[in-house]
Formats: structure tokens, C-alpha cells, sequence
């Protein structure tokens, strides 16, 4: 049969273009003993793949030139010589910017669509859910009526971060890049305040009027300017947990910004970074969580939805332009 | 009787100068009834005192124009109408850069000379000696077989930060700005490696050699370029103390440098300020502790002693300079 595929043929510079990637048709077989065939209902791009594409030394092997573009995935079971997976069976796992995949079942996992809607399983139930969930409360650990302050507010993690420090009694504050998104935050997500960070002069100022008490925990999608504005206005004892810096990602050259370590012993606070991939034994607890939130309404996900695999590459660049609202996704196949 | 103190009279722009200091001579009445008067045999003096005479605002107020300097202190009860103290009794505090003064005995506390001589109550018995033993074993957390690495290793802090660490087992490598300083990190002070920052045109370079294994716990003293260098060379799960960043104390603008969040995430790594006085709580440990290293000679301390409270506000600009190995002291009075 025909498969279609995304690959990457050329590293960006700066900010990806969509001649960085190629589509192509290849064969696919049929599936061998031990393995199944899944076609994928959503792709996931998310900005942590800037970093995958490139080839600045990270935690991870980039992408090689000519290779199928990587990413999670969703989809569902449409053949299977494999024991424990059956035609039908919602199946979640990384298998990139394709439309079918032959898999042996390593690092695929099923999705009980009980729970939430397929697509949350690369959303708020998968990936990014679980980042904002492990980084805030194993990382962060907001205590009752602390304020929590987080950049990239409206997007896939900032959105959940800030309504699960809602629901944890905190007092919540974001910045975001359109005006429609401080109104999301403000008016449906129970954020107490947010602001525009494209329609801001002073960053500084902007932080100050949207945290009066200061800041206790920092949740840092973004870098950059905003995040050195609220450095300055950390409370004793602050958290800061760097899970993104999106504003740096596509720079040519090293970034450069104001010193904040000084502020640090002044303030006696710690930064911590870190990756979702180390906090894998949370997944299960942060799904029940997370599911039970969404049914009692504590919890509102949005997600921002183009069709045709032919559009994953403009979808992916978006996300540096600020054009999702809540979790980015492609998709293949309805549900 | 007649008293001399030295007053801060003029902020500095940048590094301290003699012009910022003004000796006066001043007239000091008996002890009241519940007071003793103090002789000062030591002052000492810190970096962190810079912070104390500038405006910039910080975890205490600035010292004012005209006001006594403040700084650690060591000295003998020369009469007293105090229940707990008696003529001949050691005592450590804060009454600043004056040769006699008149206390209460809040913040005062006596010093058992039986532990180490008078001089190290302001040193490796004291502030600086808490500050490397709290820093390095509550916040750095060394593992045995880690590699630690300090800057501002050869002064009174880091040369007792490197120690501590080659007692747990470690692997302790340190910057410091002379050959004679490296030569007494590596030579005497058990140091694995050390190398003279003013002497290296690339710290990545110096570093990566110093610390062939990466560094899990890097203790700075000074930030800046050879810090910015350091961080580039963190292991995963890096531990970064932030204790002093005297590189940056005299700047006249904002410092810029590097931004170094990105590498936090990829190494999930911590960086964590902090200061001595909410460690105060662990004084009495670190004092038994290490005043038995001391004697079991696994830890030795330098001090470099000037005499004459004339020459303090010489002895504290001379930190800025690099004048000092190990513990810098003004002596006022011997023992």
C-alpha cells in the first residue's frame, strides 16, 4: 500500500521554512508476524522539536537529514499479527509525520478513549499534560494562596499549569501573544490575571500589576525578555521551572540577556529545568487526574486543529508565530 | 575613653576607594549597667560587604552615609556589667570596623578558643566556614565519586568548599586568579585540579580539562565568564550553588552575558541561590565538624592579615583585586 511521509531534507536557520521539509509517497507492507499496522488520526508538533531539527547538541540525537520527521502520534489499530493489539484499538506512540506506520508495539501504548477524546491523548492527556502537571507540582510545588506566574499561558502546557495551580488555591497570572488569548485565560480558564506581551512596553511594569504579591513559582515556557522581566519580581524563596524557552529556540547565534544569578542569592531561589521523559512514572497518575478534572469541569482544553498531512509543516512553524490556541495538532484521519 | 571607627561616607562607583572610607575618632563611655565593652582583635572583611554599601536593593538595608561600616568581628570583653560576660571572655558579632565596642550582647556570642584560635571565629570557624559547609553539603549535595567544581576557589569560601568535598570523596577541581593560589589549591590544599582564570584565554577549554568528567556540582563564587564556561560543562542532574557572584558586584550597569536557562533543561539541572543566615541553624555542627578536620589535619586554612584598622578599607578593596588567600583579616589587637 501507499504511505505518505514528512521528511526533513534541510536544516533551518532561524525560524523553520516549510522547503525544510519534503513530502513523499513510499510503500508500506503489510504488517509481519509480532507486528500491526495503526493510521495516525493526529499528529502532535510541539516546540521542543525546534530542538530535534537542529544540530545543537541536546538531550537527543537530531533528526537526520532525509529522515522521516519525528513527533507523537496518535491513531488507530487497522491490521495486526501482534498478541496483545487488535484491529480498532487506540493506540498512542512516536511515529512521526506519516500517515500509516508498521510498529512491533515498542513505545506505542493503548488509549482508552474513556477517559477523554483520542486527540487529548497527544494533548492534555499525553505529553504536555503530563509536563505541566509533573513541573508544577514536582518541580514548582505551589503551596495554597502562593502566586504562580506562567509565560506561553495559552498554549498546550501553560494553559493546564495555570488551572491546575487554580485548583491547588493559588492566585494565577500568564502572559500570552494576542489579545483573544488574555481574554481565553481571563474569561474561561479562571486565570486572575494575564496580559498581552506583544502590546507591552514594559515588561517589568506588566508583571508587577498582573502579580502584586510577587511571584512564587515561575513556570517558563518561553525566555527570553518576559521571563528576565519576572525574574526581577521573584519572591523569597521563589521556584522557577524552566520547561520551555521557545523565544530562544530558532537564534543563530548564542543569546545574550541580563545576569539573573546575583538575584538569586538575594531572593535565596532556585531554577530547575527539566524533561518530561523523567517523570514517565507520573504518566498513569496525571491521566486519572487530569481525566477526572476535565469530566467535573475544572479543567477546559482547547486545541487548535488543521487537516492533511500536507499542512504538519506550516502547522509546526505556527507554533513560533503564536498561531495556536492550546494544543497544536494535525489531523489525518477523523476520529 | 577615645574610640576609632571607620564610617562609609561616599557610595562607589564600581570598584570601592580609600575615598569612600573616613576614620574618625569618637568618644565611648563606660558599659551601663547590663552592657560589657568589647576589644576588637579582628575584623573581617567579605565580599558581600559590597552589596551592603550600595543602593541596590537587596535582602538588607544599604549602610547609610556617615554610618559606621558593618562587618563580622572578634574580640575580648575588656569590662563588663553584664550577667553572662566577664572580663577575658571571647566573643563574635557584628559591631563593625571599630576598635572598641559597647554591647548588649544581642548578636554577640562567646567563642570557644578550644575549638580554634580567635581569629578563624570571623573565618573557617565562622561566616565563611558555614557559608562553604552549608552551601556545599545542604544545597550541592555531593555524591561520592561526583566532580565538584569552585570558583573563587583559592579564598576564604571556596579554598574550605574544595576541602569539604575531598572529604566526601569527591573529585574537586578550582579556578582561582594566580599561579601561587593554584599551586596552594593543588599542592597543598588537595585540590585534583585548578587552573588561574587571568591566565586562560578559553575557560570552556581550561575547565573541560580541569573537570575531564563534567561537573555535577559547581559552587560559584564569582559568576561571570568563567561561570558562564562552567555551565556549558554540567552533568546531567547538575547541582549549581549560587553563592557569590563577585564579578559582578562593582558592575555600573545591568551585566549581561549568556543566557543559560536552555542548558537547565537539557541537563535537568538546578541552580539555587542562597545566603548563610537561613542556614544559621546548622552553626554549631559545622563548628564541631570543622574544628575536628582542623585538628585530625584534613582541612587547613590560610588567613591574610593586615594590622591596623587604618588599613581595612585597603584590606577590603584588595578582595576585588585578588590580593587575598584564604581568609582576609584586619588585626587590631593580638591575641
Amino acid at each position: 500500500m501507499t504511505n505518505r511521509q514528512i521528511l526533513l531534507v534541510s536544516r533551518p536557520q532561524g525560524i523553520p521554512e516549510p522547503e525544510n521539509f519534503r513530502l513523499v509517497e513510499t510503500l508500506l507492507g503489510d504488517p509481519a508476524e509480532g507486528q500491526f499496522l495503526v493510521r495516525t488520526h493526529y499528529l502532535s508538533v510541539d516546540p521542543y522539536m525546534r530542538g530535534r531539527i537542529s544540530d545543537r547538541k541536546s538531550y537527543a540525537d537530531p533528526v537526520a537529514l532525509g529522515a522521516l520527521m519525528v513527533g507523537g502520534t496518535v491513531g488507530t489499530v487497522v491490521a495486526s499479527r501482534h498478541d496483545r493489539y487488535r484491529e480498532g484499538d487506540v493506540v498512542v506512540g512516536d511515529w512521526g509525520w506519516q500517515e500509516y506506520a508498521l510498529t512491533d508495539g515498542a513505545g506505542v501504548y493503548r488509549f482508552d478513549t474513556s477517559l477523554a477524546p483520542m486527540s487529548t491523548a497527544v494533548g492534555v492527556m499525553g505529553m504536555p499534560g503530563l509536563t505541566a502537571y509533573a513541573g508544577l507540582l514536582e518541580i514548582g510545588k505551589p503551596n495554597e494562596g502562593e502566586t504562580v506566574f506562567v509565560t506561553g499561558a495559552a498554549g498546550a502546557v501553560g494553559s493546564l499549569v495555570g488551572q491546575i495551580a487554580k485548583l491547588k488555591g493559588c492566585y494565577v497570572a500568564g502572559s500570552a501573544g494576542s489579545p483573544s488569548k488574555v481574554e481565553h485565560l481571563t474569561k474561561e480558564l479562571g486565570f486572575d490575571a494575564a496580559f498581552n506581551y506583544k502590546d507591552s512596553q514594559d515588561y517589568a511594569a506588566a508583571i508587577a500589576e498582573a502579580c502584586p504579591q510577587g511571584i512564587d513559582v515561575f513556570y517558563d515556557n518561553v525566555g527570553g525578555p518576559v521571563s528576565d522581566a519576572a525574574f526581577t519580581h521573584i519572591n523569597l524563596h521563589a521556584r522557577v521551572v524552566i520547561c520551555g524557552q521557545i523565544d530562544q529556540y530558532n537564534a543563530e547565534q548564542p543569546p545574550q540577556g541580563p545576569r539573573l544569578l546575583w538575584n538569586l542569592i538575594v531572593k535565596r531561589a532556585r531554577v530547575e529545568g527539566f524533561l518530561v521523559f523523567d517523570h514517565g512514572h507520573l504518566y498513569r497518575q496525571a491521566q486519572r487526574d487530569i481525566s477526572g478534572w476535565i469530566k467535573e469541569g475544572k479543567i477546559k482544553y482547547r486545541e487548535t486543529i488543521v487537516d492533511g498531512l500536507e499542512n504538519a509543516p506550516a502547522a509546526f512553524i505556527g507554533l513560533f508565530h503564536g498561531e495556536n490556541l492550546g494544543k497544536q495538532l494535525v489531523r489525518l484521519a477523523n476520529d
